[in-house]
């Protein structure tokens, strides 16, 4: 990731401030504030603002005159509990701003999370960064033949090293065809004085879906989590994981306590069915359970048995 | 309204905060943080927190990498540019969040705007406050016959009083007998030690709509803003409006660029349709125009002239 | 409950249309269209239009142009999948539309829900129908000391019949003042021709909150699922189970592959801590555990042993 | 735009469907319902299913029993009477859902209507279909000095051409890489037997933002006019206007009363600031007005004068 010069030195005066509030303020977030973190080979997460603490969950919990905060026990308790339960409005009441430079089949991805604000740099008005995403020669992968939804074995040596060439190529050479039927260069010079440009919203389209796009991207701590559940989970795409993990520490130096509580309850927590539960109230009295009479299909039993480390188990 | 010693106390030290940041500040809005501002007989409008401020609609409209403003003079020009044109997304980037004590069936009427975060006191699990919303008797107003969506002639003198002692005795009572019910005071003490109380979820149902309540209230500038366009309007119920006028004085403290805007094209704008636009085209060019030739209602022709001042082609 | 004749007839009309669509049907629920199915002493719950069946899901899910259907062996499998690893779009791509009657108190829990669309009946323009919930004397039930939040110890005998006098006498004479005060009936005949009414919006607030009123109330199928989690779940309040079972009967008749999916993987799911899980494994492997080791609150403890029928580790 | 033998037969199969139902029925949507209206050059438009009618709209509205209908000109004066006033939540009581097939650059502009239910076509699993939009030669279009938002001189002849030809070699180009990358082509045929193909997920990057893709989407009628507002509009991008006219033109035949007081109110409608107010009642009365007493900007003042076809006021 390259910033221009005028770009660090903005962050530098953000960063510079000095302002007094009778707000709360997150002393972990605010020692990270405006920096812009790298993502993937272009991209970046940058916290540009943020509202409350997790003394506002339990302010709002208990929708009280004051302060949230009695004691860190009895708050941590609260927000506890209030993740267990499902308590949903309480989190709501915590919100921050993203800064995000993505690529565009990842912006994609991301934006169907709907309870966000956002404001996307326009390609209709405004030139596109010459830049574009290129995977690393690890992690470029086979689509598994089995799950045709993760990656399986690995595209390697000669070949691997085809496909980033190709990639590397088109999406060059697509954007030199976007400055050619613009006009105009990504830096704002003109091409060819004695010719036309066409129309930014139009020319846009020979862009491929690797080019880097940014935005503004705000949410509250009920959603946010929601996304980062999604979206920091083993199964989600390789690159929008790089994204959520970097705003998953973020979470941690903001709400620290909830996101205790996070970690525990909801990422590294399990759901089971009815049915499955049944399997493991006999696998505690250490009955015999049987595919055949667990009414499960046997993907369902397998991630039952995975979720509980029952290798041996697997059909 | 009263607050207690201790609510007091626990503003005040909320007030004395100094806490330093990086983030951008609302003086104004700072100013009045934590404040309990009066609202009718007993309510209040307390801002608790906010998010941004007018360069921050500016910085995520251009997602900039340092701060929205460039020149007051140039802001001022891009937040009226897009509040004439109905751009949302950057409105949305300022969030704000309020403590709000209000009647019950006010409550009703203000929970139906959805894109806010609430948190309301529960009457399940707690002792509402034993306060309710009397009218003064000016404000008691007799339904008129011809609109029945206002108030018309007023009921007053004898029957004014008559309408108060009827409301302050039902409300009395069924507080005296919701406490009765709960065999607890409003204060935590048990009434008659050999008896058990109802349940909380189930005694208040006792309560009369104008019991008060209070909610933590939380939502985006652009929400803001629709919400005080409707319930600062002249339609709007009188008791929905005494919150909405307070609330738009707040607004005025956080972001007086947006403010200016938002009086001069959503408040004191007016909306003309297709068939209206032709009988001013009309107007203006000195041409005669009637009722019948025009395709309007009867309603519709008198809002048109009453909204241009002309009293004379009222019908 | 009861219906006028008029709002039978209005019932049997709507019944006795036979359109023809070429939109898929469900053949359960079109049987129960538009009957007023009875909830509480007053209340009732009425599908009056709904969109899509099991195959929509399926035909979104696989964004096909033709119908959803292959086979049921593979649609269901396809439903549950998508329930089992919480897919959320393809149960948005149904939706359904209730008429319902409900007291006050439990519209205020119920409209907490957002997602959703509602027409309420306005008692800001209208007069609410003098009918109030008055719970049987079975359902009285004293606060449990314990749990704040439940009913515990039942109030029974003689105080069970005060409270009920208690909540009916104050019902009826809040109402009384209402009409007075109205200076009009609830059947529209005026009560004084030499008084003025006050107007409606403000008699309203004399009415307890076990008054009932109706509104129209649509959703879709995944926010309808999210409100049933909580709302048919035994923690939730009686009164709105009440309707919260009955809607559950319906989602049954429209969509019955994905309310078996729901019940299997939601409704009699459940959700195991990271935490939790550790001692779960533990317990299948006939490991020792103890509330020492486990790092959960003794709170969690008794409600994962409950949740696997572990009743003799309960602390 | 061309549908397979298949995806043809699945269509009328859904066509020949006569399903008998209870429900309303709108005979203009009938008619045309699963149709694939085309759109562009690959894409289409299908209305595949709806809930509710003009009825609805008065039914919700007067949260009446039976049918909304009284007669037709009731009905219309309250739609009319709805749409004027701004009511919002009786319109979101009828639903549609749409087949859309369209170009990448313009559902990224499309997604940004969040309140809507979306299933689209995964590129993460599937491969996308060999199609990408290419404009007509008239629709090539020079961006225009002035204004940097719409499109100015033609980009036309040699250049035309020219652009034309980038467009269609550059897609296809990087789609047949995309077939490579995958080892596999769009019909699913494989290339090479001896290699692996690149994950689906990763492979899409490299198409360009014309390839076509498809979605489900389902909205109510009040959030599908918030879109056709936007986006039927002259200032919205061609490419997605044609999408709207088509569906501007479904509300039509499912409501058409209040398609007709949309068309009056919203689409055909003007809003004047507070400030353009002054002036149009200063011409009214015959009086002089200038730019500098206005308080307006130039801008304004013409947008103002436009809109009342002032053409001499300009400046």
């Amino acid at each position: 990731m390259k910033l221009t010069k005028e770009q660090s030195q903005e962050i530098k005066d953000q960063q510079s401030q000095k302002n007094q509030t009778k707000r709360v303020t997150a002393l972990g977030l605010e020692s990270i504030l405006y920096d812009a973190i790298p993502a993937l080979d272009h991209g970046f997460v940058r916290v540009v603002d943020y509202m409350g603490d997790d003394t506002s969950i339990v302010q709002s919990a208990r929708v009280s005159y004051g302060k949230g905060t009695k004691q860190v026990s009895t708050d941590s308790g609260l927000i506890k509990y209030l993740m267990r339960h499902w308590h949903s409005t309480p989190f709501e009441m915590c919100e921050i701003k993203y800064h995000v430079k993505l690529p565009i089949f990842i912006a994609r991805q991301w934006i169907r999370h709907r309870t966000a604000n956002v404001n996307e740099y326009s390609a209709r008005y405004s030139i596109l960064d010459k830049e574009f995403y290129l995977p690393t020669a690890e992690n470029l992968a086979a689509q598994s033949a089995s799950n045709r939804q993760g990656r399986g074995d690995v595209v390697d040596g000669e070949q691997a090293k085809e496909v980033l060439e190709l990639l590397k190529n088109d999406a060059e050479r697509t954007y030199d065809n976007y400055e050619l039927m613009l006009n105009e260069r990504f830096d704002g010079t003109t091409i060819d004085e004695s010719k036309k440009g066409l129309a930014r919203e139009l020319a846009r389209m020979n862009l491929t879906l690797n080019t880097y796009t940014q935005w503004y991207w705000k949410t509250d701590l009920l959603n946010l989590m929601n996304f980062l559940r999604l979206r920091a989970d083993s199964h989600a795409q390789y690159e929008i994981r790089v994204y959520a993990d970097i705003m998953l520490d973020t979470v941690k130096k903001w709400v620290p306590i909830t996101y205790d509580a996070f970690m525990d309850y909801r990422v590294g927590g399990t759901e089971i069915s009815a049915k499955g539960k049944l399997i493991i109230k006999k696998l505690i009295r250490g009955e015999k359970v049987s595919l055949e009479d667990s009414g499960l299909s046997k993907r369902e039993w397998n991630e039952l048995m995975e979720a509980f480390d029952l290798k041996s188990m697997l059909i």
